[in-house]
């Protein structure tokens, strides 16, 4: 047993994932989807059937089986944790839920800086649940890679400020230009919390961490460098000596690939709205990207998706590496068949 | 009375918003507010109690009113036409309304080519009394000029589509990638629609439009090429004729900005993601810029405000003109008062 894990771990290390994220050669165009792990699988439905998401993400054997279920179905080349955003908030008591059909919703919003005490330090005990089922998936996924997953100060402090999703993130913004040294205390927090996520999900074995930043689009440039960018570069910090590949990605950023490459990405997640030869010069050569079809292609005949698919794979050419994946998460009316034509046919695609 | 009109038209012509949107020297940057018609002013609130929004936009009375009602508060440079995108629509009959919370709602979304027929041409008796409303304010405007406005054909269809607001716009671009010869009778109604709506607020008496097209940014730059272009341009060339400035505006559309540019427009409306001067090198020298404060910044305190909107100022002096404005509309929570605030600082701004 202890030389098939062995040799398994080896198998992850050279599997196309973890070598198109540090920019090696592979033998086929690796893909997974955000929020694969969910939503639009029918036997993601029966297995959360009156289990509330967030009791379904501490709960070990659930994280589980909902993280390989697209695995199985599908093949794709990574295995995205099952959790949420939010997960670490409700680990250390930050009172909160997930309303369906709304997203987190939290009951006390964050107003003043006595609040800031609630956000104590993740321990280990906090997500031990979640750290099990990590370590479980490691062994179920053979030469697949897990990777692991957090959200980014700026996302994390917009739910805790605004006390739910927010169209114009305005209580954020009005706390960040009213009173920054809050807002930095704040973001700094988060960021720890943050960061010690990740570093748990990576040594319970994960190969691979993401940085959601789903709200970053919604900064200028200007703001995102001076009032978001040094926290995020501080979760990602958080986790360089582990030797992972690092993923950031957020919605809408266009302007801010460049600044979110340089807070320390190895691979940078691009929407479908910048072509990813575009992405390339924005971001530089140094890093990989991960993109980009418009997640409603998916919708449409398999002749346009698989022309669209094609042109994504060929602008990916241009950098060292790329993961292929939507440019958002799947929506959760998705056909799963439609999904897995367009695994196949990623994998299929024949390279110059 | 004959004079005084004619004195007003050459007033208006040589007003500092039409000098920037023709990339005329100015006197003072001009400014105006989307949306400054309404949501946050106490007067607005008490004249639409017990009136719904669609009803007030076909009363004469309310139009010329709420279009009032910021000029004589703020002092801005342009009055906008209080009105709606989907007004035209509901004036041929459609059956839609706009849901207070939501937005406009459309009774039977479309689905198929036997609803093109619903679609009609928009005559003039359509819209009499906001015709009439137009005519009315070129007099009490006086030297301020008037906007007319429309909804750009892929916003509109993407109401009658999805059947209200969207997140993901799916059924819409579902629609264009299956079945593009329907989509584009779809969208060529539309532009008809929406162009012969512009005609008539102009012969009325306004003297530049508006093409708002809200969620053009959903689009990657190669589908918005493909499919929404020549409908957007078909409306802008309905009033070429006229001798008006034609703006053209969207949320979320750094990669589109040159794209809006080339169907027509004299002026680009740029949110709050891409500086001005950045926006100019993807605009061209040939037309004037708008915009773009973030809204959100107007809860800040006002030093911030005003160094905000000076940094605004002095990128928009890389384009021929520039009229100030948000990046988007006015958040009905916005104080009043640091709107006229606002405007003062950009009014007394020195210019080198």
């Amino acid at each position: 047993m202890a030389e098939r894990i062995g040799s398994v771990t080896s198998d992850v290390s050279r599997s196309d994932f973890l070598r198109a994220c540090r920019g090696e050669a592979t033998d086929r165009v690796p893909v997974w989807f955000m929020r694969q792990a969910g939503r639009s699988l029918p036997e993601y439905r029966a297995v959360r059937e009156g289990v509330a998401m967030l009791d379904s993400c501490f709960r070990t054997d659930l994280v589980v089986e909902i993280t390989m279920q697209p695995v199985r179905r599908y093949g794709v080349d990574a295995a995205i944790f099952f959790s949420d955003i939010v997960v670490p908030l409700k680990a250390i008591g930050v009172d909160l839920d997930i309303v369906p059909g709304t997203g987190p919703v939290v009951a006390e919003p964050f107003r003043d800086r006595a609040q800031l005490d609630a956000l104590r330090g993740l321990e280990p005990d906090d997500v031990a649940p979640i750290t099990a089922a990590a370590s479980a998936l490691v062994g179920e996924l053979g030469d697949t890679p897990l990777i692991g997953f957090a959200g980014a100060p700026f996302t994390l402090a917009s739910y805790l400020v605004e006390g739910g999703p927010s169209r114009d993130h305005r209580r954020t913004k009005q706390l960040m230009r009213s009173d920054p040294d809050l807002w930095h205390e704040l973001a700094g927090r988060l960021a720890r919390i943050a960061g010690d996520f990740l570093r748990l999900q990576v040594e319970a074995g994960a190969s691979a961490v993401q940085l959601f930043d789903s709200w970053a689009g919604t900064l200028s440039l200007a703001d995102y460098q001076e009032l978001v960018a040094p926290h995020s570069r501080a979760v990602l910090e958080a986790v360089a000596d582990l030797d992972v590949p690092r993923i950031h990605f957020g919605v809408g950023t266009g302007e801010l690939l460049g600044a979110m490459g340089d807070v320390g990405a190895d691979v940078v997640g691009v929407d479908w709205r910048v072509p990813l030869d575009d992405a390339v010069q924005r971001i530089g050569p140094d890093r990989s990207v991960q993109g980009n079809l418009d997640p409603t292609t998916l919708f449409a005949p398999a002749d346009v998706v698989e022309r669209q698919a094609a042109r994504v794979i060929e602008a990916g050419r241009a950098a060292r590496g790329h993961v292929f994946n939507l440019g958002h998460g799947v929506l959760p009316e998705t056909d799963p068949d439609a999904l897995a034509r367009l695994v196949d046919f990623v994998h299929g695609y024949e390279r110059d």
